[in-house]
């Protein structure tokens, strides 16, 4: 059986574990190097592999490619943002940006047909990351389902480097589906690397814990395609290729706890959302609140397990002495859960306010950019 | 385990049992309406299924597609040529054709590199192809490795349409190459009904019983695509489609009786090959001989064991009256090995220099449509 696998996965709380058993390593060494950025100096990216390469390339000004895949399954919210604002934050720092939307997979692991995907990963993905702050220049964007030729016999040159066994370890039970969407997964990631868009090079991709199954895979296979076939009479290696970097962050909690789920709007504000309608989600959120005021202003809140403050810490308070500052107070029972909650839905309000008006022009940057594909 | 499959069938003999228990249809229906090709007169070609929406395209002049795929693994003999008379047969009586270089496959299953795999099937395959009649006007020829995505993206789907129960039980031990080669196998043969070549028609396969395990699951995943997925919330097919006909050949047998195998060379006379050393090859054949002449002009030979009798049969006497009385003469013990191997040997040479004369020209026009491809 999987220890985990990213169609099953439902919560992962226990990164310490993962880091020991699967070999990740902390992230702790780059939090002070990359401070700036909020996910890193927060330790929300807790661990990494060879980000080493990612961090000298990003140091020497050298070429660097950064590759995230969506899956076009629903609407786009807080969740979805965290990996927009890293995508955006390599972009700022000199990776040039792959991004596949996996129709391909939805449609295998979960019944979404392809003009539907096509839609949700135009309307939803592409336009939220431009209007969160994308740049669409050399962004290569694509569908697994009409790529080109090279990426697809990419793929299929993969499944002759892989086992059975070591797909049924990662991935559980297996069915052909399940083999095309995790082959189709590997080649993604090495994409970046195909010759036609310049070869070699290191590329990270910031995933959630979730998605290291994949990593480990397609470092594995990137290895054994990056190897010389000597005995099978052949001096060239099968794929020249680097094994991809990974970040990997935590996952936010849905806002009742428990996960946050594209297909349960209870558990997340959408970016498309009414800020009305988002703001009486805020104020019916799971905090960490005491069973009375009386007992809250004695033993102070509990804002580690708030669903409030993980929307302050991941999003809307860039500050950390302000943050560190409702942390104290709700911590010494000065700041109750109404109140913070009132504060919190004005700072949605806010955002998905200021946001929205970007929406109208990012579509259509969108749609300029998928072309008469969409 | 598998009955027979395509990768490991060494010889298979028993026609009868492979109808009875796998529903082949005899083609005895249509034998004496296409007499005028040797190949079904003779009963070479055994058995069919489907192939009646097939004469019934060529009664009314109705488009339909031939399609079939080639191993790119070896020197093509006169195994191939039965083959490539079939498609130039179906050609001249209206099919368009479609023929796939089946380089992902040698790839997975023979360790055969792409750039070597091009090279035979352009040198060896598509050359003779031509010089044997195959015309290139409306001529479909491509490779596994790089054509184009609404290919890929059928194999993909059939994917979902598969359980591995029905693979293991049609081809044995799977491994995730094995999967992906019959995967591919199977879009080959959809890939005359994509919408880009007008969608559905149907399509005939001419192969060996040895392949009909894969003509088997493409009819099943096709008639699953076909359907529509109500169920599923989308009232069109995955891919609107007819399930493939097709053909079923007998095997010629190897010169020293056995396979025939393009890597034994002992066992097949190459088309390439230099007729002297082939009229060798005749000279040595395994023929149905006695073992004195004194036995033989008494018992007469045995012309169904002897591979000079195959010869005739399939390639070199297309007379029936010519072929019945070399027969007769054998089994009365008037014409004996000696006479008869020469016969076929001045036959043999006669044919290939012949052939080789075309091998420039057709050399050239393979290049042609393969164009900066190979």
């Amino acid at each position: 059986m999987a220890d985990f696998d990213p169609w099953t996965v439902k919560e992962i709380k226990d990164y310490g574990k993962l880091m020991s058993e699967f070999g990740m390593e902390s992230f702790d060494k780059y939090q002070e190097r990359f401070d700036s950025f909020r996910y890193m100096r927060r330790g929300i990216i807790f661990g990494h592999r060879d980000f080493g390469r990612i961090a000298d390339a990003m140091a020497k000004g050298k070429p660097y490619a950064m590759m995230t895949g969506l899956m076009p399954s629903g609407a786009f919210h807080m969740g979805h943002k965290m990996v927009a604002d890293e995508i955006i934050w390599f972009q700022e720092h000199g990776a040039e940006i792959f991004i596949c939307a996996a129709d391909m997979e939805s449609y295998l692991m979960r019944d979404i047909g392809f003009a539907q995907a096509r839609k949700i990963a135009l309307e939803e993905y592409l336009t939220n990351y431009i209007a969160l702050g994308l740049k669409v220049k050399g962004l290569h964007f694509w569908f697994q389902s009409d790529y080109i030729s090279e990426y697809y016999k990419l793929r299929d040159i993969g499944s002759k480097r892989v086992t059975f066994n070591e797909l049924e370890a990662i991935y559980g039970e297996l069915s052909p589906g399940k083999i095309v969407s995790v082959l189709t997964q590997v080649a993604d990631i090495l994409h970046p690397q195909l010759e036609r868009f310049g070869g070699p090079k290191p590329v990270v991709v910031p995933v959630g814990a979730d998605q290291d199954p994949h990593i480990r895979l397609t470092r594995d296979i990137a290895s054994r395609l990056n190897a010389d076939r000597k005995d099978e009479g052949q001096a060239e290696p099968d794929f020249p290729c680097i094994p991809p970097s990974a970040t990997y962050h935590k996952f936010m909690s849905g806002l009742q706890g428990g996960k946050m789920s594209s297909s349960d709007p209870k558990s997340h504000i959408a970016l498309s959302e009414d800020p009305e309608s988002a703001a009486k989600k805020v104020m019916s959120a799971k905090t960490g609140g005491r069973n009375t005021v009386e007992e809250q202003k004695k033993l102070g809140g509990e804002p580690d397990k708030c669903m409030i403050y993980e929307l302050y810490l991941y999003h809307l308070i860039d500050d950390d002495l302000e943050l560190s500052k409702i942390y104290h107070e709700c911590k010494e029972g000065k700041l109750l859960c109404g109140q913070d909650k009132k504060n919190c839905a004005e700072l949605v309000k806010k955002f998905l306010a200021e946001h929205q008006k970007k929406m109208a022009s990012a579509r259509k940057a969108a749609h300029k950019l998928i072309g008469g594909k969409a």
